[in-house]
């Protein structure tokens, strides 16, 4: 294993090989827009939201009670609360990259760091639910115990100070912890895995940051203990933690969609820096097949709530959907590294499609309450969370602002704290776009020359990207190439080149390859107009239903915007009439951009208790009374805005009223 | 309260007072056709069945460690499993009365009665999870610990004693326990209620059974303080154990389905022997608004498999079914006490519909496995399960022999048990029969003059019924009254009157008042040819379906009926051409009766990774290839016989060619 000695060391994902080569937090900033907005807010508020709800449920004080000897009295939170600190840890990391050395970040990173360290046993075990007196022994419970889970979130943490300010006093101690899982875990340690798959992906990481072989080894060593049946048999069975069978051997990802998620970053990652190209293609198919059959069109994963798991295929209920916003971060992490390892577009489509339609519903406009669970139907009106107390977290109601289980805030910070990294790659050829935001880029070409660009876009309220060229090298052709969307199909996107020269380019990758001057600008034309989409009829849930999707974000219906009285759940649509942009006046304060109208209107429903049994044979039903509709037109949002104007009814789907069954003057 | 002493002693439910008076067991014989068989299976199979497997996963010893001393280091199963053994000593009883007084049946109750009293305490406490040294504290945890609700179970296995065969050993173990409950939770006692509902409804039964006022006291006490939050908050909410508001206040059924129908069951004994109006109305609005909004076309409840919960209005997925075969049960309970109240026939119209589609579903035709959870569409062809081994009791791929939890098996034995007792009833003008079997049934009418009558029918496979008069006082006139199902409606029923007079009858109930002679004939007959049934437009995740109903019997397309290598998720069907009656051959061995054919065939879906993702926008999707269908006819089956025949996959509600965005040729 060689350190990872690329340009930037700011990376939150440094792999040695692979088809691209990513930016770092150092080389691409975003300066305004829809992501500027929420990374402004994720850094200004919902940080010290997470440290303070920390502190006061008491995850933070665990690590104060374990070092004062009274933590089997006083322990508070799950077995994993220990997890959350290192992933607040980590976002703090990433985002004070954007600051300078001695901002107030690194203090309370500092501060955190002291109230851990000491915490940490003398062989480098450190975990606040295990091993003390009074407590349950060391990895007696690698089912649900979550302490390598919990040791992959230092880790990650600690590579986050490693690379955004060099090795302090936090990589320290999560380096401790990596070598004592090397020992405790290695080929003549204890030969098991843990119920939470999350230390792979980090371990290589480490190994990537600091050149150490044995923790690549170790990562390696975990993926391939998987799915031999070292852990016991959980009441939702083998599959739930991906310990069914072998990751080599699986067609699709199953089971408790985090952990699946997160096994298959980590293989990746392995895949990659082992040249195990059979590893690297069990994922890609795994890939494939979730994508086709196993994830909404938010790009939301599992559809349980039992186990929070993938379902079967096309087994994608909109109202039972889970897709938790966990699972949406694990699926942009593996998405990106897919990217990073293929060059292929398809993964950055579907990391924006995730990025817009679940990561960034998750959070409040003011990033201090959070969607747990990103249902795509919500029928009843929720009732608003308390603001002191923990919201269970699969109630999707209203935006909550901390939970039991508490892992999607810390999850989302430090996704929007590294985002800047998802923006952009580059390869001996050049440059390549993958997410539009406005946004400033300086990297070197393969050889040194140096190139400069800056970004400016409305997107995705609007279509069009500009690309200007600040710096590039005089005499050396190199290639600026931008992903044109998967959604952009059956529409026309337009390529501008410096000369002013407008072609029609195809979904996939558009590319401009010449000599580069200062000023130059390349101008990307995507048609966000919306249009109405349409479930595979295999997703029975959704049959006979509509949604409509604008450049890369999904709308939803909210009874907020219906007429006074109406449920979304009485809305029916025409979509053989396109939807189109509409005005909207702002409503209780809070402006929704992009609001969309469509034809149709609420019908109404016969009142609850006229029909004594909702199903009827079709030859009496003919007889039965009619539903009314008034086509008045429906406005719809998107689907990321939902939920931030009180309590209210939310549906994606929007049932048509041609649907055979459904038809209103037929029933 | 005044001891029930109707005509007949054998009664599972005797209340005092209600518009019906209940027949006993020693009143109604059912002597063949569909329920006898199963009454034989049951009686022959399952009660050995059932306690095999209890002694084999040490449930039974679980009182033989309790009275060793070696309880906290043996106990097996989970806190409830007492309740298990009670119930199968419930359905011994009951099945015990259609025998001699020294049945072999006798005998085992003695034997599990003599393993279970040297268990009981001192003072009547009687549990063997708790409460002995190194085990919790009794009544410590009164959220899942189950006490209250194996008394329960205990109290009905001993009122079931003490009705078939007079008060014995079990049930006085049952009144000792009953008699701490009322000390230990009485108004000077602990102010709780048990998280799991059941001791109510056998309180009021043990109260009708011995005249005890306290019994009944205490059930009302349970009743009136559920709902004031004395249970803690669990993760899934309060109203999982419906501890959310009190039961009078509720306007529909909601949170664990078998906790709700369970508590709703006692609620209605406890209204009647009480006369309390109010709290009866309460029960029937919950039933009115939860049978309108939240049954399954089987009369399944219950749609979440996380909490096994009611879901919201309309949740009713298809492929995350949950329906517990108990809540079937409980369903089939509660219907029936609602009847003996009210006398209106909707309750055994929903009773019939869940004993045909649900409970007996539930059994392989062997009686000796079973499936939990009746789910409306599998997807997965399942594999079998292990005969020897324990199953989780979710999965619905195959009955299992017996689940980690396995309170059905048990549920579905005393259920089988004690049918012949939901056939039929008195009141002062006669006679009514609520299910149609092959039965005799002799009792006296109010005054004493005895009735006699032999049903005859091939009900469900055929519509007429025969009911022949064998005696009947000779100058009195009195009412023979018929139900006439609700599913009859659009078709037409007939009844046939001694006298030959043939005329139509609205779904309800149908009446021949005279003074009836021996060998004079009234026959029923009910339209049972195969029809559509369409859903309710709310219940979005069957929209675009049709299902068929023949009789009271839903039907599904079963794997096994297909082409080869089809699966049900194939099949489009055509609701516009009338289902008929097909003709069928048995496969492998097993017969299935009364197959139905219907128009459609399975389509040829692009194979998996063609579309790579499975939302495309209308204008793409037009031009995309087309599936094509083969109009070959579609063989359904009866819902309860599936997965009869090795591994398949099975859907109730089959998608229409015609549905809008469903139809092939668009896309």
């Amino acid at each position: 294993m060689r350190k990872n000695t690329e340009r930037s060391t700011v990376l939150p994902v440094a792999p040695t090989r692979g088809r691209l080569r990513p930016l770092g937090l150092d080389e691409v900033r975003i300066t305004g827009g829809f992501w500027a907005r929420r990374r402004q807010v994720n850094a200004t508020a919902t940080l010290d939201h997470c440290r303070d709800w920390m502190e006061r449920v008491g995850w933070i004080g665990n690590f104060r009670a374990a070092v004062e000897g009274r933590i089997q009295r006083d322990r508070r939170g799950r077995e994993f609360a220990d997890s959350d600190v290192y992933k607040l840890l980590e976002a703090m990391a990433w985002a004070a990259a954007g600051h300078g050395p001695d901002s107030s970040l690194d203090a309370e990173i500092a501060v955190l760091t002291d109230t851990i360290a000491p915490a940490q046993e003398a062989d480098g075990y450190l975990n606040t639910a295990f091993g003390r007196p009074g407590q349950q022994a060391r990895y007696s419970d690698l089912e649900w115990g979550h302490e390598l889970y919990c040791y992959g979130h230092l880790i990650q943490a600690g590579v986050a100070q490693t690379r955004a300010r060099g090795e302090g006093e936090l990589a320290k101690v999560a380096r401790r912890a990596a070598d004592h899982v090397c020992v405790a875990f290695g080929p003549a340690g204890i030969e098991g895995v843990c119920g939470h798959p999350e230390i792979e992906t980090a371990l290589v990481e480490l190994a990537r940051a600091t050149g150490e072989q044995r923790y690549l080894d170790q990562a390696a060593l975990f993926v391939e203990r998987r799915g031999h049946g070292t852990l016991t048999d959980p009441e939702f069975g083998r599959a739930y933690y991906q310990d069914d069978m072998p990751v080599r051997e699986a067609t699709v990802l199953r089971g408790h969609a985090v952990r699946a998620l997160y096994l298959a970053a980590g293989a990746v990652d392995v895949a990659v820096e082992t040249r195990d190209e059979n590893l690297l293609a069990a994922v890609v198919r795994q890939w494939e097949a979730t994508v086709a059959r196993r994830t909404y069109v938010t790009g939301g994963m599992g559809s349980h709530h039992r186990d929070e798991s993938f379902g079967d295929d096309f087994v994608l209920p909109p109202d039972r959907a889970y897709s938790e916003t966990c699972a949406g971060v694990a699926s942009v992490m593996l998405s990106w590294r897919l990217l990073l390892a293929t060059g292929e577009p398809r993964y950055a489509d579907l990391a924006e499609r995730t990025l817009f339609n679940v990561v960034a519903t998750s959070p409040a406009e003011d990033g201090q309450s959070f969607f747990y669970a990103n249902t795509l139907h919500r029928r009843r009106r929720g009732t608003v969370p308390a603001p002191d107390a923990e919201s269970p977290r699969a109630e999707s109601s209203l935006r909550a602002p901390w939970f039991a289980v508490s892992c999607c805030p810390t999850n989302v910070a430090r996704t929007l704290a590294l985002l800047p990294a998802y923006l952009a790659t580059a390869d001996d050829q050049g440059l390549q776009l993958h997410q539009y935001a406005d946004a400033e880029i300086t990297t070197s070409l393969t050889g040194g020359d140096t190139v400069a660009l800056t970004v400016r876009t409305g997107y995705p309220s609007d279509g069009t990207v500009s690309v200007r060229i600040d710096r590039s090298p005089e005499r050396r052709p190199w290639t600026l190439s931008l992903r044109v969307p998967a959604w952009a199909a059956g529409a026309t996107a337009w390529l501008v080149d410096p000369d002013g020269v407008r072609r029609a380019v195809a979904p996939g990758t558009a590319a401009v390859t010449r000599r580069f001057r200062p000023g130059d600008e390349i101008r990307l034309e995507l048609p966000v107009t919306p249009r109405w989409i349409t479930p595979d009829p295999r997703i029975d849930a959704v049959r006979g239903t509509a949604a409509v999707q604008r450049g890369p974000l999904v709308y939803c219906a909210e009874s907020v915007d219906l007429p006074k009285g109406r449920e979304v759940d009485a809305v029916r649509v025409d979509p053989s009439v396109e939807p189109r942009d509409a005005p909207y006046a702002p409503q209780d304060g809070i402006g929704v951009e992009n609001a969309v109208l469509v034809a149709g209107g609420p019908v109404v429903h016969r009142e609850a208790g006229d029909a004594p049994w909702p199903y009827e044979s079709i030859a009496h039903s003919a007889s039965a009374g009619t539903d009314t509709g008034e086509s008045t037109g429906i406005v719809l949002v998107p689907y990321h805005s939902w939920a931030n104007r009180g309590p209210s009814t939310m549906r994606v789907w929007l049932p048509t009223a041609k649907s055979f069954t459904d038809d209103e003057a037929g029933r």
